[in-house]
């Protein structure tokens, strides 16, 4: 039996009695929801459904179409397609659970109508910088993922005997995508024994990882090799290595949402580069995202200079700035700025 | 408690009587030593040094720099380094512990050596097709690895609180690089609970990885998307990829013995691609990697029609014509193979 925290008692009361009140469930994640978001998400909401209790998920926008085969996707509601049906569930709810962020800010669009909604929260949460905006919170910035601290959410509500394959392989999923296939030093010993007990339940680790990881179209292979062998720009003395994609090179591969899902890791693999960056044209911005080995702190170089944030190791931010111009910026501040 | 297989039991007394009767002890396994191979006979070399027994690992030949990390690899002798040496302790051994191969051909060029030799042999492995030549062997086709078997191995023999970090370490690289980090189908959950108890001796994930997957030079990374972008070959009506590299091409990138691993494994990230081959022009002669997914046998391809063997997902073998000329069989050959 894998031990649940004992911080989690206090707030597992309130959850409950919150649940035994509440007539109208939604549940929700960050914008553009990657595998954790929507895993914990989906879990959760097949766990309530097990327990007799409706809930629908509603997302800020749309996921990549990697993840359209996880258990229950079909029933999400995405605020960027349905704006209309999904702001009348916000505003109707009484108890929204908010997973994978700590700041409504994570929900974009929709943050206006989740303010303005009577609805009570509950947060479940591993991102670093928590704000206070839940009745109860279960945050824990040292779990690997949203999905670990929703596996012990539902054995703390004595849930343990109700998790099917459906529930497992979310969680699954989204324990696997955020400790990049049990890689990062967030995986733990205790990430492997909940892993050995989703698996049980009928995980097929090839299925799920095809999915994820292996379902690249030729072009989009082809646009990653072409990156790496013409695009990568290598600051050795800085060990750190960027990309940045214009969006007519974007078009010429026909790359799409998502398609440039893990890009950012693969400079990571060089011995000698600790820090990485991926600059993409997208909507007249660019979208950043950051990733680090070890004590680089990211987070910290995104919150100060590029209006974002994350974790230690893997952050996103963007700049309003053309694309060259943010390689620059990008260039100068690194060169004075100290990731430890 | 991880139970071990009951056919272990008998095994396992007659591996305890050699054990007490052997004075000169061996450690082997198959050549070119992946991380497996590496991992496990490190692993057994620890356990036997902290019981107080000296064992000697001596491999066929050289294993790549990735590997060099692992706890007591600076004691390994390589036969095609250190031929004399090693020619002497194979043929004066009276016990060699044959790792992660089941055919004495495995063993290239030294396995005259052996075969001359008046040593036992005990064979722990989980590769497929076995040959009987070992006084007690531990086969487990359905094993993730022969660290697996050698963690069970320790554990039948009563071992298990001897387990340290550098025993730990060493079956967790070989569990890790034979599953893919974990994201082959023979990824059990029994696999997960084996690898909670050793992350549990401290081992933290992302040194591992990052020493075994992300100690790319920039070159090789460059020679990677250059493959992907402009030498992978698709041919879509067999969901068959294929990339073929000549030695100049290898030269020009700069890319030395082991720099290929994991290459082959790119073109399987495709949607619609369930086997890939890799063809390596080294020495005048045509080394082939094959990889699949799923039900495709690439082993039967690799046995029927290239000299080799090994798993069902991944085999290897080789050719003796030219690059163009084995690419032109590879292609005729798999228009009217049945991979299932």
């Amino acid at each position: 039996m894998i031990q649940t925290e004992n911080f989690f008692t206090e707030e597992i009361e309130v959850s409950k009695s919150l649940l035994k009140e509440a007539k109208k469930l939604v549940i929700t994640c960050h914008e553009r929801p990657d595998g954790d978001a929507l895993g914990s998400s989906l879990a959760l909401n097949n766990y309530f459904s097990k327990l007799g209790i409706k809930t629908t998920v509603v997302v800020p926008s749309v996921y990549p179409n990697f993840l359209k085969w996880m258990p229950g996707e079909q029933d999400v509601i995405a605020y960027d397609k349905h704006k209309d049906e999904a702001d009348k569930l916000i505003s109707e709810a009484d108890l929204i659970f908010c997973l994978d962020f700590n700041d409504l800010a994570r929900l974009g669009d929709m943050r206006d109508s989740a303010v303005k909604s009577k609805s009570k929260f509950i947060n479940i949460d591993h991102h670093l910088n928590p704000q206070e905006f839940a009745s109860a919170a279960f945050i824990n910035t040292s779990a690997s993922s949203t999905a670990e601290l929703v596996y012990e959410f539902i054995l703390a509500m004595d849930g343990e005997h109700l998790i099917d394959y459906d529930i497992a392989v979310n969680l699954y999923a989204g324990i696997l995508t955020d400790t990049g296939s049990f890689q990062f030093s967030n995986t733990s010993s205790k990430v492997h024994e909940i892993v050995a007990k989703l698996v049980g339940h009928g995980i097929d680790p090839s299925f799920v990882h095809n999915e994820i990881y292996n379902s690249f179209s030729l072009n989009r292979l082809r646009f990653f090799g072409y990156c790496l062998t013409k695009k990568m720009v290598v600051i050795r003395n800085k060990r750190t290595a960027y990309i940045a994609v214009s969006a007519d090179e974007m078009k010429r591969f026909a790359i799409g949402v998502g398609d440039t899902e893990g890009l950012v890791n693969y400079p990571l693999k060089m011995k000698n580069i600790d820090v990485v960056a991926l600059f993409k044209e997208q909507n007249e911005k660019i979208k950043i995202s950051f990733r680090s080995k070890g004590e680089n702190n990211v987070n910290l170089l995104a919150r100060t200079y590029f209006d974002g944030g994350g974790h230690k190791n893997a952050s996103g931010g963007h700049s309003d700035e053309s694309l060259e111009n943010t390689t620059v910026k990008f260039e100068n501040i690194i060169n004075n700025f100290s990731f430890k």
